[in-house]
């Protein structure tokens, strides 16, 4: 499906709020790829991300797919609104065993309220990419509201 | 519901469990209390822990409720059991605003393979407590397998 | 959680949605008790409404975790709102083999514009109750909009 | 993605099970296609599976995104194994206000234990399709037992 963006700068918005978010930076998340309904983000493997078995943890593979569905949503909302998640489901298909954790998320339906997308997570494996964890996301567009805490 | 742990040292199996995830430490998560298909995760506020409005990130909140349900399913399981998330769906109810993030989550259905779980995240503000999400997941008993990655 | 009506007629209201829904009549779906933030329905086994072993069939017990969420919410909306089903999650849990199912939800959430419920489906085989599924489930108020079709 | 099927017989394997299904009977659902790690299934529209407003019920939409999974996984299943629905996940994106309800439902992951499709559900309006649902569904093969009541 083909989205128009509401906002000239909706890749500009969307950066500047993953820059606002510290967490993205604790985890070392990069903001790979903006387009009007989809949103790309990488996480380097570092042990500090870890469950007990040494792979990604389930957490940071549920931030991953949730942050990149609310950025792929937010990039077709009004200038004035923020996003927030409503909730999401996350199914976990294969351990986050790799170099690489790739999320990339796709808006189904944008309405005026909710925007509905699904993510996919992929792990990179000495360069082979594998479907680790794919999930269904609901998010709400608060219009006039500033996205920024300032 | 009352459940009888299949191992004496449930209480030691999850907390060893807890100590090998790195990003528990990276959170700075603690682990609270463990009972025969209970568990209590805090996490307190830290700015790097934050979304674009300064309030715990969304994945942080995540991070507790799949995490305190695993480990209450653990409780539950044999001696030379891993545990994985299947699968979990998350509904964000308040923004995470204050400055402790307490997780608690209980088994609902404990059977041969698969352990159903359901979590609420509170977060505290000013000593106040206030539901800010609630989960519910499944879990699947990996029998003969062991939890660390030694 | 006690919850206050903000309709003196909330129940009449209920009622009369319920008996708009002719998917109701089809699967001989009963209106138990609604209460503000709560409702429960019962079906009583029919083979019409079976898998294939004769069981409960799991979209009967959908609708039902589905239906009694989408009225416990109903019950705390204004008098000119309708409401939808934004989305849900059901876990089955344990199979629908008896001679009655019984469903309850209760209201987690009843936001401005979001209600979120959960709802518990049992069923009842020689007069015994058993957990059959769990449900976690997202309303949506559609404020100034007619609950019927004329 | 490509499946292979572990059984010849799949699609009769698939279209017997269905047959036993009398709630498919009830509310008049055609199995339309079976392929390996495919499946679709349509209902015609018909006054008695309505809500209040006259359009398709939640519980219809969500019984054929549930069983389109079923039957996807089920063809990808060893011949003496059954299927059952561990837990779905679904979002009702537009009103089912139509004349037939499409679901058509795709492997993800075929594993060992368990199998996740993902289901899409369209309705048709004067001869056009719109996507009215997405769910995202885990099943469970158990192995050695039988698919039907006998």
């Amino acid at each position: 499906m083909k989205f128009e963006p509401k906002s000239d700068h909706y890749h500009k918005k969307v950066r500047e709020s993953f820059e606002r978010q510290k967490f993205m930076k604790l985890i070392n998340a990069k903001l790979i790829d903006v387009q009007p309904g989809y949103c790309e983000i990488h996480v380097p493997y570092d042990s500090n991300l870890t469950q007990q078995h040494g792979f990604f943890h389930a957490g940071v593979i549920s931030t991953i797919a949730d942050n990149t569905a609310g950025y792929a949503g937010f990039s077709l909302m009004e200038k004035d609104s923020s996003v927030l998640t409503v909730e999401f489901k996350i199914n976990l298909m294969a351990p986050g065993d790799g170099e690489l954790l790739i999320g990339k998320s796709t808006v189904l339906k944008n309405g005026r309220t909710l925007t509905i997308c699904r993510s996919e997570i992929f792990i990179v494996k000495n360069g082979k990419e594998k479907l680790c964890a794919a999930a269904q996301i609901t998010l709400i567009e608060l219009k006039n509201s500033t996205d920024g805490s300032t």
